[in-house]
């Protein structure tokens, strides 16, 4: 498991790849490094530029912008610097492990990897391009599919009145405490306050009632990107837990339950494919308990996630079948098609869905794939999907030899742009090869190219995986080949990708039958898949329960974002193990003295 | 000109066009149109469906939904429903003229022609799949545009803290009336108000503060497509005032004035082609006078519309050149990097651009091309471009027959989606081709082909143009030339479309040099082109010169929505006509005793 590797493990298998394959990876702001490749001008120049960059940054520090949330989530690592700072870190890298202070770790891989900042309105966040563009490959592949299955894209206002948002009670109960509030504009107070959407149902479904007229209208088949606003009061976390946040939200209504059920789950399989093939996230599928389903809807489909690193769940993203419900509270009716000349029949109420995936999807990609060398990217989604670096440029190199290397990589990525692989070169003057390899490393580029005089002689290029550091990750592929090598090489990076992080959830979901297994099992950062009676009741039992035991029995380090949470159910998987007898089994729970309904999944979860 | 036919007129040349080619217009709500070709059951069920559809909108429109703003816009036109009706008006079609009745004519066009729905929260409006999918084909456009241009998209918060919205001074005065506030969050009260952005300048640019280290990290050139909200207190009108708005905004830093104000204009051609190269709409490029250009910044260059049924012009939007006001205000800087050694000179200001094109343009696109028949959408960005429609299919025809002739139906379909043309056949039982006709014209599908058994037996389509109603814009097309033949027909109907709009454009705008023709022209609805001293203190005069002229002259009906609405200074155009001698010409304001600097474009304005 390269990503389980220390920084000081990777420092050594580097040294061991440089006895076979040229080291070009020690880094200039280490004072043991050489700097003899760069000029000394040129070294004293981005020296004192750094210095500097790193003075201006201190001094926008100071005044908060960009850092206003940042300080909450290290002031841990703070206080124990020495425990938690890996050694020899770079100046420009990830000065924190994974595996010793994970929300350390994530914030400084996600802002010194490019993807996003820290605002000043606290819960909210910059989403930078590098993370952008993910979001809108995302889009673009999930635009693509629900365009094919009849779904169009639309636009609804942000804000909605009171009366509307109230007007469905099960659903408001869910959101009241989270909606944000527009009272005044400019100096004026405004005659009633008006609500920022937190989700979008109670904003359209006035208007389904409106346009749906008869069953000739069905499906009726709308989906916005947007973002939405739940003031969640907890702590945010980037792109897991914000107040504001992009996501698209789909809304259908089917004349049946069967063409809405059948719906649900194609869109959920749309955004299990999303996890696996964009992002190389493996998810189980599933259905939520009662307790934790949509408010408002009749059943709620997950795709569930695990991180990893602190061994919890984290829903990937929802496809609600709501029923009847919101239609008969916004009198959504078509007259019943079956209806023969006068024949009187009661209107139906249509049968609708809604199905929403979120920026979320970047956090997961990003806790589940990076290292402490920094974010690493799945190729599908990658930006840059490959990086060249000139290398072997020395003070002895004459600027014709230079130009003619330069000349060389700018057919190298012409080779590579003609078969439709995202490639930049960085001829930046005044870095040393190990610093751009850094800074390559610490933005995910799934693959390095490295071109110096000694390939260019042997007209072939060194290649180095992201995803593998060191010697076992390179390669060299000679430039006839270039292309279809390096495609074959961005297929094999995420399709290991995706087989580490499926092995590593699969070996972390325990089949758990007894309750005394229940507790140790989440503490080993495992998932707990338990017969379960589906109740309400005995699922509050359990968080008790198991929030309890995790305090009296951890020996492991605990977590450090939540050290006795409880657990919480994440889904019943539609894939169910055997093993359930029915009127036989019991639910795990020693408190509960039901019978066991399906397996259902339990764990700590975001 | 089509489009300033009337209905009536109309009408008359559809009957003149049927004496040659088969009419096929005439609308089954007219109850002298032809019933018989759809079977009396289907008729009798589209009756009552319509009837139920219509009871149901009416109960809608009772408790306010989608009307609460189509009240006001209306009022005149239902006070004198027996001018302003037209007469005959199908019950599905445009039942006002776009003639006289001008915001009720736009109001039916975009709620008819399913491009937009009011909502019941005032200023704010729905975008419906017709008119997002227009959205979707600029954004589209224009992203790979900016993005050859280095441009990246990112995402930026909704909220902005009001000590950052206050920064810079000059630049809330212009928005600060306009500003939504949220005060509360669920029940609590927020220790301090938040803004939602009325755009994003101080938003950003903090963090532009933050990231630019160096001169070697410009440009900086960051966009984002989002809504932005601005709470004005006019009148609202869909796409052209509206209290939230979809747009894009570009911001971006530069080391140089010059390499800024190079992308300005780069930008404003941009802006000028997806109005001319997508919707067929004319502008004049020209730069803002000091009292009209963006509040807080150093220039403004826009690209002007010209509405012909109100003779108003219109801003279409604006690149803004920032200067380093913003820079110096968020203390944006960099090194000199002429700075040799330790020579010391101060850090360079950077310079910004901002720029924005929002969802007005579907607005203007909208008024200038449509019709009394509905919507004309230009090819480029029409979702469905041509539409086949059978036509021929009576009580006589056999099952057999029918649906040999829909199967042909289906592979002209697949020739024309094989040609990458965007196609859609109308198959449905129960409506006759009339009235398919007229509900694909009122949503202006540029092209219909009608295809029954004459032309299956010829083996030819007839293809009739939206935008030349009648005999004028009927021709045949031989099937082995289907795909060819549609689209040189496309590009026709948008080459004609935009050279009409043009000749408009150009024959209404006229270069005044004597102060006595200026309202008058106005009053024809004339944009005036004046040799002006650039003032603001004259602009002022002039409009209000030109607001009491407008009263007092005035014989023509006066302009529904400003009646007496005083002309403003649209832009200096880039291409100054002749004319204008230096220290000797006068600006044209009587009042004023200044030189002429310029030609100035002044007009009624949106």
């Amino acid at each position: 498991m390269a990503d389980q590797n220390t920084a000081a493990d990777a420092a050594v298998s580097d040294a061991a790849a440089s006895q076979a394959l040229p080291d070009r990876t020690t880094n200039p702001a280490d004072k043991d490094a050489p700097q003899g490749e760069v000029s000394k001008n040129a070294a004293k120049k981005a020296a004192k530029m750094a210095k500097q960059a790193a003075d201006k940054a201190e001094k926008a520090a100071n005044k908060g912008i960009g850092k206003a949330e940042a300080k909450k989530p290290t002031s841990k690592a703070a206080q124990k610097p020495k425990n938690k700072k890996i050694d020899g870190a770079a100046l420009i890298g990830i000065d924190v492990s994974k595996e010793e202070d994970f929300p350390g770790w994530y914030q400084q891989v996600l802002t010194k990897g490019d993807m996003l900042d820290y605002y000043d309105v606290s819960g909210c966040f910059i989403l930078k391009p590098a993370s952008y563009f993910i979001w809108e490959e995302i889009q673009q592949w999930f635009n693509t599919h629900i365009k094919k299955m009849g779904v169009k894209n639309c636009s609804f206002p942000l804000f909605v009145s009171e009366d509307v948002l109230n007007r469905e009670k099960d659903h408001i109960e869910g959101f009241a405490a989270e909606v944000a509030w527009v009272t005044h504009a400019g100096s004026s107070k405004l005659d009633k306050k008006i609500a920022i959407r937190p989700t979008s149902e109670t904003v359209m479904y006035p208007y389904y009632a409106k346009w749906i007229r008869s069953h000739r209208d069905l499906p009726l088949k709308l989906n916005q990107w947007n973002s939405v606003v739940r003031w969640e009061f907890k702590h945010p976390q980037p792109f897991l837990r914000t107040r504001e946040f992009l996501w698209q939200e789909g809304h259908t209504a089917h004349l049946t339950e069967e063409a809405a059920r059948e719906e649900v789950l194609q869109i959920l399989d749309l955004y299990a494919r999303v996890y696996e093939e964009l992002l190389a996230v493996p998810v189980v599928k599933g259905q939520k308990t009662e307790k934790e389903k949509f408010a408002g809807g009749l059943y709620t489909t997950t795709v569930e996630g695990y991180i990893p690193a602190t061994g919890r769940g984290i829903q990937g993203g929802t496809s609600h079948g709501l029923g009847q419900n919101f239609s008969k509270m916004f009198n959504i009716t078509v007259e019943d098609p079956s209806v023969k000349g006068d024949e009187k029949k009661a209107p139906l109420h249509v049968w609708q869905n809604s199905w929403g995936l979120s920026t979320r999807t970047l956090g997961v990609m990003v806790m589940i794939h990076s290292d402490n060398h920094g974010l690493v990217l799945p190729p599908p989604v990658a930006e840059i999907q490959t990086i060249i670096v000139p290398v072997g440029i020395t003070a002895k190199t004459t600027d014709e030899e230079r130009d003619k290397l330069y000349a060389r990589i700018d057919e190298l990525v012409t080779m590579l742009r003609d078969a439709d692989i995202r490639v930049e070169s960085d001829l930046r003057d005044g870095y040393s090869p190990g610093w751009k390899f850094n800074q390559w490393e610490l933005r995910g580029v799934p693959l390095r190219i490295e071109f110096g005089p000694g390939e260019s002689t042997g007209n072939y290029v060194t290649a180095a995986r992201r995803d593998i550091p060191g010697k076992e990750g390179k390669s060299t592929i000679d430039i006839p080949e270039l292309a279809t090598g390096v495609r074959t090489l961005l297929d094999t990076i995420y399709q290991d990708m995706f087989k580490r992080a499926e092995e590593k959830f699969r070996s972390h979901r325990k089949l758990i039958t007894n309750w005394d297994d229940f507790c140790p099992a989440l503490n080993d950062k495992n998932i707990c898949v338990i017969p379960h009676c589906l109740t309400e009741e005995c699922e509050d039992q359990i968080k008790e329960l198991s929030a309890r035991k995790a305090e009296e029995d951890s020996d492991e380090p605990e977590d450090a974002r939540a050290p006795s949470m409880g657990a919480k159910s994440l889904c019943i998987p539609f894939e169910q193990p055997e093993g359930i007898e029915p009127g036989v089994t019991k639910c795990v729970n020693p408190q509960c003295t039901r019978l066991a309904e399906k397996w259902c999944m339990f764990g700590r979860s975001y």
